[in-house]
Protein backbone atom coordinates (compact mmCIF):
# COMPACT_ATOMS: atom_id res chain seq x y z
CA UNK A 1 0.00 0.00 0.00
CA UNK A 2 2.51 2.14 1.22
CA UNK A 3 6.55 3.17 -0.12
CA UNK A 4 7.83 4.69 3.71
CA UNK A 5 11.58 5.54 3.70
CA UNK A 6 13.94 7.76 4.27
CA UNK A 7 13.29 7.57 7.96
CA UNK A 8 15.30 9.80 10.39
CA UNK A 9 14.12 10.47 14.24
CA UNK A 10 14.61 12.84 16.09
CA UNK A 11 14.08 14.63 19.62
CA UNK A 12 11.44 17.43 19.23
CA UNK A 13 11.97 20.63 21.11
CA UNK A 14 9.31 22.62 20.07
CA UNK A 15 6.03 20.81 18.88
CA UNK A 16 2.71 22.77 17.29
CA UNK A 17 0.60 19.21 18.51
CA UNK A 18 2.22 17.94 21.43
CA UNK A 19 2.39 20.38 23.99
CA UNK A 20 3.22 18.83 27.71
CA UNK A 21 1.58 20.52 30.93
CA UNK A 22 2.45 19.68 34.48
CA UNK A 23 -0.53 20.07 37.27
CA UNK A 24 0.40 20.56 40.81
CA UNK A 25 -2.60 19.23 42.68
CA UNK A 26 -2.95 18.03 46.74
CA UNK A 27 -4.62 15.11 46.66
CA UNK A 28 -5.86 14.09 50.29
CA UNK A 29 -3.47 16.48 51.59
CA UNK A 30 -0.63 14.84 49.86
CA UNK A 31 1.28 16.81 47.16
CA UNK A 32 1.35 15.63 43.71
CA UNK A 33 2.27 16.53 40.22
CA UNK A 34 1.79 15.13 36.74
CA UNK A 35 2.69 15.93 33.45
CA UNK A 36 -0.08 15.60 30.53
CA UNK A 37 -0.89 16.90 27.12
CA UNK A 38 -4.21 18.48 26.24
CA UNK A 39 -5.35 17.09 23.13
CA UNK A 40 -9.51 17.64 21.79
CA UNK A 41 -12.12 15.63 22.37
CA UNK A 42 -12.64 13.40 19.66
CA UNK A 43 -15.24 11.59 18.02
CA UNK A 44 -15.59 8.04 15.61
CA UNK A 45 -18.54 6.47 13.72
CA UNK A 46 -18.89 2.77 12.92
CA UNK A 47 -20.56 2.62 9.35
CA UNK A 48 -22.30 0.45 8.35
CA UNK A 49 -22.89 0.22 4.23
CA UNK A 50 -26.87 -1.48 4.12
CA UNK A 51 -26.41 -2.22 0.04
CA UNK A 52 -23.59 -4.08 0.39
CA UNK A 53 -23.69 -5.60 3.82
CA UNK A 54 -20.35 -4.02 4.71
CA UNK A 55 -18.63 -2.09 7.91
CA UNK A 56 -16.92 1.16 5.89
CA UNK A 57 -13.69 1.78 7.83
CA UNK A 58 -10.51 3.78 7.05
CA UNK A 59 -6.75 2.90 7.00
CA UNK A 60 -4.12 4.97 6.81
CA UNK A 61 -0.15 5.11 7.46
CA UNK A 62 0.61 6.25 11.51
CA UNK A 63 3.99 7.34 12.07
CA UNK A 64 3.87 6.72 15.88
CA UNK A 65 2.32 3.33 15.68
CA UNK A 66 5.22 1.88 13.03
CA UNK A 67 7.93 3.85 15.49
CA UNK A 68 6.55 1.45 17.65
CA UNK A 69 6.67 -1.10 15.65
CA UNK A 70 10.05 -0.88 14.84
CA UNK A 71 11.40 -0.17 18.47
CA UNK A 72 9.51 -3.68 19.51
CA UNK A 73 11.50 -5.27 16.41
CA UNK A 74 14.91 -3.72 17.73
CA UNK A 75 14.02 -4.98 21.27
CA UNK A 76 13.67 -8.23 19.85
CA UNK A 77 16.64 -10.98 20.66
CA UNK A 78 17.87 -11.30 17.09
CA UNK A 79 18.02 -15.84 17.82
CA UNK A 80 13.76 -15.34 19.05
CA UNK A 81 12.00 -14.20 15.67
CA UNK A 82 9.12 -15.85 17.26
CA UNK A 83 5.92 -12.86 17.90
CA UNK A 84 6.09 -13.95 21.44
CA UNK A 85 9.31 -12.92 22.23
CA UNK A 86 9.17 -9.37 20.38
CA UNK A 87 6.09 -8.82 22.35
CA UNK A 88 7.85 -9.74 26.04
CA UNK A 89 10.54 -7.24 25.29
CA UNK A 90 10.33 -3.39 26.29
CA UNK A 91 10.81 -0.80 24.12
CA UNK A 92 14.44 0.65 23.74
CA UNK A 93 15.47 4.23 23.99
CA UNK A 94 15.65 5.84 20.77
CA UNK A 95 18.91 7.06 19.10
CA UNK A 96 19.38 10.00 18.27
CA UNK A 97 19.43 9.58 14.34
CA UNK A 98 17.93 6.60 12.54
CA UNK A 99 19.56 6.11 9.51
CA UNK A 100 17.23 5.11 6.92
CA UNK A 101 17.91 1.70 5.06
CA UNK A 102 18.82 -0.29 7.81
CA UNK A 103 18.12 -4.07 7.37
CA UNK A 104 15.88 -4.11 10.11
CA UNK A 105 13.64 -1.34 8.96
CA UNK A 106 10.12 -3.15 9.04
CA UNK A 107 7.67 -2.84 6.16
CA UNK A 108 5.52 0.08 5.76
CA UNK A 109 2.55 -2.29 6.50
CA UNK A 110 3.55 -2.55 10.06
CA UNK A 111 1.98 0.90 10.59
CA UNK A 112 -0.81 0.76 8.80
CA UNK A 113 -4.33 0.54 10.71
CA UNK A 114 -7.42 0.06 10.13
CA UNK A 115 -9.70 2.60 12.20
CA UNK A 116 -13.21 3.46 12.26
CA UNK A 117 -13.75 7.42 10.23
CA UNK A 118 -12.79 9.92 13.49
CA UNK A 119 -12.30 13.34 13.97
CA UNK A 120 -11.34 15.79 16.65
CA UNK A 121 -13.81 18.15 18.65
CA UNK A 122 -12.22 21.09 17.28
CA UNK A 123 -14.93 23.38 16.20
CA UNK A 124 -16.80 24.66 19.21
CA UNK A 125 -19.73 25.70 17.11
CA UNK A 126 -20.84 22.58 15.76
CA UNK A 127 -22.68 19.55 17.93
CA UNK A 128 -20.51 16.08 18.14
CA UNK A 129 -22.65 14.92 15.31
CA UNK A 130 -22.54 17.60 13.07
CA UNK A 131 -18.62 17.44 13.44
CA UNK A 132 -18.90 13.27 13.08
CA UNK A 133 -21.17 14.09 9.67
CA UNK A 134 -18.59 16.04 8.69
CA UNK A 135 -15.83 13.55 8.99
CA UNK A 136 -17.78 10.35 7.62
CA UNK A 137 -18.01 12.92 3.95
CA UNK A 138 -14.51 13.88 4.30
CA UNK A 139 -12.69 10.12 5.17
CA UNK A 140 -15.68 8.21 3.50
CA UNK A 141 -17.23 9.93 0.93
CA UNK A 142 -20.90 9.30 2.45
CA UNK A 143 -23.28 12.11 3.06
CA UNK A 144 -25.64 11.08 5.64
CA UNK A 145 -27.86 13.51 7.69
CA UNK A 146 -26.49 14.13 11.30
CA UNK A 147 -29.98 12.85 12.44
CA UNK A 148 -29.10 9.79 11.30
CA UNK A 149 -26.04 9.13 13.60
CA UNK A 150 -27.15 6.99 16.89
CA UNK A 151 -24.74 7.64 19.93
CA UNK A 152 -23.45 4.25 21.36
CA UNK A 153 -21.57 5.32 24.31
CA UNK A 154 -18.79 7.42 24.93
CA UNK A 155 -15.35 6.69 27.07
CA UNK A 156 -11.61 8.19 28.39
CA UNK A 157 -9.03 7.41 26.23
CA UNK A 158 -5.12 7.95 27.38
CA UNK A 159 -6.38 8.18 30.92
CA UNK A 160 -2.53 8.55 31.83
CA UNK A 161 -1.88 11.36 29.35
CA UNK A 162 -4.38 13.08 27.55
CA UNK A 163 -7.63 11.92 29.07
CA UNK A 164 -9.43 13.25 26.69
CA UNK A 165 -13.01 11.92 26.22
CA UNK A 166 -14.36 9.54 22.74
CA UNK A 167 -17.71 9.77 21.76
CA UNK A 168 -19.15 7.12 19.11
CA UNK A 169 -21.71 6.91 17.26
CA UNK A 170 -23.51 4.41 14.57
CA UNK A 171 -24.91 5.23 11.34
CA UNK A 172 -26.15 3.10 7.99
CA UNK A 173 -25.60 4.34 5.18
CA UNK A 174 -26.66 2.85 0.97
CA UNK A 175 -24.79 3.12 -1.66
CA UNK A 176 -27.45 5.98 -2.60
CA UNK A 177 -25.73 8.22 0.36
CA UNK A 178 -21.72 7.74 -1.43
CA UNK A 179 -21.08 11.15 -3.32
CA UNK A 180 -17.37 10.70 -3.32
CA UNK A 181 -14.11 8.99 -3.04
CA UNK A 182 -13.67 9.77 0.71
CA UNK A 183 -9.73 9.98 1.51
CA UNK A 184 -9.79 12.71 3.69
CA UNK A 185 -8.30 16.09 3.08
CA UNK A 186 -4.93 15.96 0.79
CA UNK A 187 -4.34 19.64 1.63
CA UNK A 188 -3.71 18.79 5.23
CA UNK A 189 -1.94 15.43 4.75
CA UNK A 190 -3.98 13.01 4.86
CA UNK A 191 -3.66 10.18 2.65
CA UNK A 192 -6.83 7.27 3.88
CA UNK A 193 -8.00 4.86 2.59
CA UNK A 194 -11.74 3.54 2.60
CA UNK A 195 -11.95 -0.31 3.00
CA UNK A 196 -15.12 -2.06 3.35
CA UNK A 197 -15.03 -5.61 5.58
CA UNK A 198 -17.91 -8.06 4.96
CA UNK A 199 -20.34 -8.16 7.42
CA UNK A 200 -19.76 -12.31 7.92
CA UNK A 201 -16.02 -12.08 8.04
CA UNK A 202 -16.22 -9.13 10.59
CA UNK A 203 -15.69 -11.09 13.77
CA UNK A 204 -13.00 -12.92 11.76
CA UNK A 205 -11.20 -9.35 10.82
CA UNK A 206 -12.01 -8.32 14.66
CA UNK A 207 -9.42 -10.74 16.12
CA UNK A 208 -6.97 -10.87 13.86
CA UNK A 209 -4.19 -9.76 15.55
CA UNK A 210 -2.03 -9.61 12.40
CA UNK A 211 -4.25 -6.69 11.30
CA UNK A 212 -3.03 -3.71 13.11
CA UNK A 213 -6.35 -1.78 14.50
CA UNK A 214 -8.12 0.08 17.46
CA UNK A 215 -9.90 -0.95 19.63
CA UNK A 216 -12.74 0.96 18.61
CA UNK A 217 -13.15 -1.31 14.91
CA UNK A 218 -13.33 -4.54 17.71
CA UNK A 219 -15.51 -2.93 20.36
CA UNK A 220 -18.08 -1.70 18.00
CA UNK A 221 -18.38 -4.64 15.55
CA UNK A 222 -18.88 -6.82 18.44
CA UNK A 223 -21.50 -4.02 19.68
CA UNK A 224 -23.23 -4.42 16.25
CA UNK A 225 -23.04 -7.98 16.32
CA UNK A 226 -24.89 -7.68 19.99
CA UNK A 227 -27.40 -4.70 18.95
CA UNK A 228 -27.69 -4.51 15.01
CA UNK A 229 -27.38 -8.24 13.26
CA UNK A 230 -30.53 -9.78 14.56
CA UNK A 231 -32.30 -7.13 12.43
CA UNK A 232 -30.15 -7.92 9.18
CA UNK A 233 -30.99 -11.78 10.27
CA UNK A 234 -27.25 -12.73 9.81
CA UNK A 235 -25.07 -14.49 11.69
CA UNK A 236 -21.78 -12.86 11.94
CA UNK A 237 -20.02 -16.09 13.71
CA UNK A 238 -18.96 -14.19 17.36
CA UNK B 1 -13.84 9.66 47.32
CA UNK B 2 -10.76 11.73 47.09
CA UNK B 3 -10.09 15.62 47.77
CA UNK B 4 -7.95 17.52 45.58
CA UNK B 5 -7.51 21.37 45.33
CA UNK B 6 -4.15 23.84 45.31
CA UNK B 7 -4.45 23.07 41.84
CA UNK B 8 -1.69 24.75 39.56
CA UNK B 9 -0.91 24.31 35.78
CA UNK B 10 2.05 25.52 34.16
CA UNK B 11 4.17 24.23 30.63
CA UNK B 12 6.06 21.84 31.15
CA UNK B 13 9.57 22.20 29.21
CA UNK B 14 11.22 19.09 30.29
CA UNK B 15 9.38 16.17 31.58
CA UNK B 16 10.44 12.45 32.83
CA UNK B 17 7.34 10.84 30.94
CA UNK B 18 6.21 13.31 27.76
CA UNK B 19 9.38 13.44 25.53
CA UNK B 20 8.07 14.33 22.04
CA UNK B 21 10.25 13.28 19.01
CA UNK B 22 9.50 14.05 15.75
CA UNK B 23 9.79 11.82 12.69
CA UNK B 24 10.83 12.86 9.03
CA UNK B 25 10.03 10.27 6.26
CA UNK B 26 8.94 9.97 2.57
CA UNK B 27 5.83 8.56 2.38
CA UNK B 28 5.08 7.65 -1.55
CA UNK B 29 7.94 10.10 -2.66
CA UNK B 30 6.42 13.09 -0.73
CA UNK B 31 8.59 14.52 2.43
CA UNK B 32 6.79 14.44 5.88
CA UNK B 33 6.87 14.68 9.10
CA UNK B 34 5.30 14.05 12.49
CA UNK B 35 5.73 14.44 16.12
CA UNK B 36 5.11 12.05 18.45
CA UNK B 37 6.35 10.43 21.85
CA UNK B 38 7.40 7.06 22.32
CA UNK B 39 5.79 4.83 25.34
CA UNK B 40 6.14 0.98 26.45
CA UNK B 41 3.41 -0.90 25.15
CA UNK B 42 0.83 -2.01 28.28
CA UNK B 43 -1.30 -5.31 29.36
CA UNK B 44 -4.63 -5.38 30.92
CA UNK B 45 -6.84 -8.45 32.60
CA UNK B 46 -10.28 -8.61 33.09
CA UNK B 47 -10.72 -9.96 36.38
CA UNK B 48 -13.78 -12.43 37.26
CA UNK B 49 -14.55 -13.31 40.60
CA UNK B 50 -16.09 -16.72 40.84
CA UNK B 51 -17.00 -16.71 44.30
CA UNK B 52 -18.91 -13.46 44.19
CA UNK B 53 -20.05 -12.88 40.44
CA UNK B 54 -18.13 -9.84 40.27
CA UNK B 55 -15.90 -8.08 38.09
CA UNK B 56 -12.84 -6.59 39.60
CA UNK B 57 -11.92 -2.95 38.22
CA UNK B 58 -9.57 -0.33 39.69
CA UNK B 59 -10.82 2.96 39.86
CA UNK B 60 -8.16 5.92 40.64
CA UNK B 61 -8.08 9.67 40.36
CA UNK B 62 -6.27 10.39 36.56
CA UNK B 63 -5.12 14.04 36.68
CA UNK B 64 -5.13 14.18 32.64
CA UNK B 65 -8.84 13.29 32.67
CA UNK B 66 -9.60 15.74 35.43
CA UNK B 67 -8.15 18.99 33.28
CA UNK B 68 -9.58 17.80 30.29
CA UNK B 69 -13.01 17.86 31.74
CA UNK B 70 -11.98 21.23 33.43
CA UNK B 71 -11.29 22.31 30.10
CA UNK B 72 -15.08 21.23 28.59
CA UNK B 73 -16.44 22.81 31.69
CA UNK B 74 -14.93 26.26 30.83
CA UNK B 75 -15.61 26.13 27.73
CA UNK B 76 -19.25 25.69 28.23
CA UNK B 77 -21.38 28.38 27.69
CA UNK B 78 -22.96 29.92 31.39
CA UNK B 79 -26.02 29.75 29.90
CA UNK B 80 -26.78 26.83 28.64
CA UNK B 81 -25.59 24.07 31.54
CA UNK B 82 -26.81 20.90 29.52
CA UNK B 83 -24.23 18.24 28.67
CA UNK B 84 -24.83 18.63 24.87
CA UNK B 85 -23.68 22.13 25.19
CA UNK B 86 -20.46 21.43 27.11
CA UNK B 87 -19.60 18.47 24.40
CA UNK B 88 -20.17 20.66 21.68
CA UNK B 89 -17.19 23.00 22.70
CA UNK B 90 -13.88 22.07 22.18
CA UNK B 91 -11.26 22.93 24.82
CA UNK B 92 -9.48 26.18 25.27
CA UNK B 93 -6.33 27.54 25.14
CA UNK B 94 -4.53 26.83 28.58
CA UNK B 95 -4.18 29.91 30.71
CA UNK B 96 -0.59 29.94 32.23
CA UNK B 97 -1.90 29.47 36.03
CA UNK B 98 -5.01 28.25 36.57
CA UNK B 99 -5.53 29.24 40.80
CA UNK B 100 -7.11 26.73 42.92
CA UNK B 101 -10.67 27.01 44.69
CA UNK B 102 -12.07 28.91 41.66
CA UNK B 103 -16.04 28.43 41.45
CA UNK B 104 -16.09 26.28 38.37
CA UNK B 105 -13.63 23.58 39.69
CA UNK B 106 -15.02 20.19 38.78
CA UNK B 107 -15.56 17.86 41.52
CA UNK B 108 -12.66 15.76 42.15
CA UNK B 109 -15.16 12.79 41.27
CA UNK B 110 -14.79 13.56 37.13
CA UNK B 111 -11.05 12.84 37.22
CA UNK B 112 -11.81 9.28 38.92
CA UNK B 113 -12.44 6.96 36.31
CA UNK B 114 -13.40 3.26 36.21
CA UNK B 115 -10.29 1.03 34.47
CA UNK B 116 -9.27 -2.67 33.92
CA UNK B 117 -6.23 -4.00 35.99
CA UNK B 118 -3.49 -3.05 33.80
CA UNK B 119 0.29 -1.93 33.51
CA UNK B 120 2.94 -1.32 31.26
CA UNK B 121 5.33 -3.36 29.79
CA UNK B 122 8.89 -2.22 30.99
CA UNK B 123 10.63 -5.67 32.37
CA UNK B 124 12.04 -6.72 29.61
CA UNK B 125 12.58 -10.23 31.02
CA UNK B 126 9.06 -10.65 31.45
CA UNK B 127 6.38 -12.08 29.02
CA UNK B 128 3.19 -10.66 28.85
CA UNK B 129 1.45 -12.74 31.09
CA UNK B 130 3.86 -12.54 34.35
CA UNK B 131 4.04 -8.71 33.87
CA UNK B 132 -0.38 -9.08 34.12
CA UNK B 133 0.11 -11.77 36.82
CA UNK B 134 2.04 -9.19 38.96
CA UNK B 135 -0.54 -6.49 38.08
CA UNK B 136 -3.36 -8.62 39.15
CA UNK B 137 -1.30 -8.63 42.52
CA UNK B 138 -0.71 -5.31 43.10
CA UNK B 139 -3.13 -3.29 41.95
CA UNK B 140 -6.48 -6.05 43.00
CA UNK B 141 -4.48 -8.30 45.55
CA UNK B 142 -4.64 -11.66 43.84
CA UNK B 143 -2.63 -14.35 43.19
CA UNK B 144 -3.17 -16.03 39.97
CA UNK B 145 -0.71 -18.20 38.21
CA UNK B 146 0.30 -16.51 34.99
CA UNK B 147 -0.95 -19.74 33.08
CA UNK B 148 -4.20 -18.98 34.03
CA UNK B 149 -3.89 -15.58 31.97
CA UNK B 150 -5.99 -15.91 28.82
CA UNK B 151 -5.16 -13.93 25.74
CA UNK B 152 -7.99 -12.12 24.48
CA UNK B 153 -6.76 -9.93 21.76
CA UNK B 154 -4.30 -7.09 21.41
CA UNK B 155 -4.65 -3.72 19.56
CA UNK B 156 -3.40 0.27 18.76
CA UNK B 157 -3.68 2.80 20.91
CA UNK B 158 -3.07 6.78 20.74
CA UNK B 159 -2.58 5.84 16.91
CA UNK B 160 -1.75 9.65 16.46
CA UNK B 161 0.40 10.20 19.60
CA UNK B 162 2.17 6.88 20.72
CA UNK B 163 1.03 3.98 18.91
CA UNK B 164 1.57 1.79 21.42
CA UNK B 165 0.59 -1.98 21.62
CA UNK B 166 -2.11 -2.92 24.14
CA UNK B 167 -2.96 -6.48 25.39
CA UNK B 168 -5.85 -7.78 27.10
CA UNK B 169 -6.19 -10.84 29.08
CA UNK B 170 -8.84 -12.20 31.28
CA UNK B 171 -8.71 -14.36 34.37
CA UNK B 172 -10.89 -16.07 36.54
CA UNK B 173 -10.31 -15.75 40.37
CA UNK B 174 -11.82 -16.72 43.70
CA UNK B 175 -11.79 -15.19 46.94
CA UNK B 176 -8.83 -17.84 47.88
CA UNK B 177 -6.88 -16.27 45.70
CA UNK B 178 -7.65 -13.34 47.13
CA UNK B 179 -3.81 -12.65 49.31
CA UNK B 180 -4.20 -8.83 49.99
CA UNK B 181 -5.82 -5.37 49.23
CA UNK B 182 -4.17 -4.49 46.30
CA UNK B 183 -4.19 -0.84 45.79
CA UNK B 184 -0.87 -0.21 43.69
CA UNK B 185 2.74 0.80 44.96
CA UNK B 186 2.32 3.82 47.79
CA UNK B 187 5.83 4.29 47.15
CA UNK B 188 5.25 5.09 42.86
CA UNK B 189 2.33 7.11 43.96
CA UNK B 190 -0.31 5.02 42.98
CA UNK B 191 -3.56 5.46 45.49
CA UNK B 192 -5.70 2.73 43.48
CA UNK B 193 -9.63 1.55 44.88
CA UNK B 194 -10.59 -2.06 44.04
CA UNK B 195 -14.23 -2.09 42.96
CA UNK B 196 -16.63 -4.74 42.44
CA UNK B 197 -18.90 -4.54 39.72
CA UNK B 198 -21.47 -7.66 39.72
CA UNK B 199 -22.29 -9.64 36.98
CA UNK B 200 -25.96 -8.21 36.21
CA UNK B 201 -25.52 -4.90 36.60
CA UNK B 202 -22.41 -4.80 34.23
CA UNK B 203 -24.13 -4.08 30.81
CA UNK B 204 -25.95 -1.39 32.73
CA UNK B 205 -22.74 0.10 33.79
CA UNK B 206 -21.30 0.31 31.27
CA UNK B 207 -23.18 1.86 28.85
CA UNK B 208 -23.62 4.83 32.01
CA UNK B 209 -21.51 7.32 30.81
CA UNK B 210 -21.98 8.84 34.09
CA UNK B 211 -19.05 7.24 35.05
CA UNK B 212 -15.86 7.58 33.67
CA UNK B 213 -14.20 4.56 31.93
CA UNK B 214 -12.13 3.56 29.66
CA UNK B 215 -13.05 1.68 26.13
CA UNK B 216 -11.35 -1.82 27.76
CA UNK B 217 -13.70 -1.84 30.42
CA UNK B 218 -17.43 -1.33 27.71
CA UNK B 219 -15.35 -4.35 25.36
CA UNK B 220 -14.15 -7.05 27.75
CA UNK B 221 -17.86 -6.60 29.70
CA UNK B 222 -19.56 -7.63 26.39
CA UNK B 223 -16.63 -9.95 25.25
CA UNK B 224 -17.62 -11.55 28.25
CA UNK B 225 -21.38 -11.49 27.84
CA UNK B 226 -20.65 -13.38 24.41
CA UNK B 227 -18.15 -15.59 25.47
CA UNK B 228 -17.97 -16.63 28.62
CA UNK B 229 -21.56 -15.36 30.38
CA UNK B 230 -23.26 -18.77 29.04
CA UNK B 231 -20.66 -20.80 30.97
CA UNK B 232 -22.49 -19.41 34.54
CA UNK B 233 -25.92 -19.51 33.05
CA UNK B 234 -26.28 -15.76 33.93
CA UNK B 235 -28.33 -13.34 32.16
CA UNK B 236 -26.25 -10.04 31.49
CA UNK B 237 -28.90 -7.83 29.96
CA UNK B 238 -26.85 -6.64 26.70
Amino acid sequence: MEEINNIEVGPCTESNYLKPFRVHYSQNGTKKSWDFMRTHDSVSVLLFNTTSHCFVLVKQFRPAVYMSEWERLKAQPANTPEEGAAEAAGPEPPEGQSGAGGSSQPPASMGVTYELCAGLVDKPDLSLEEIARQEVLEECGYDVPASRLKRITSYRSGVGVTGSKQTMFYAEVSDDNCVGAGGGEPGEGELIEVVKVPLHEAMTFAYDERKPKTMGVIFSFIWFHNNMAPKYKISTNV
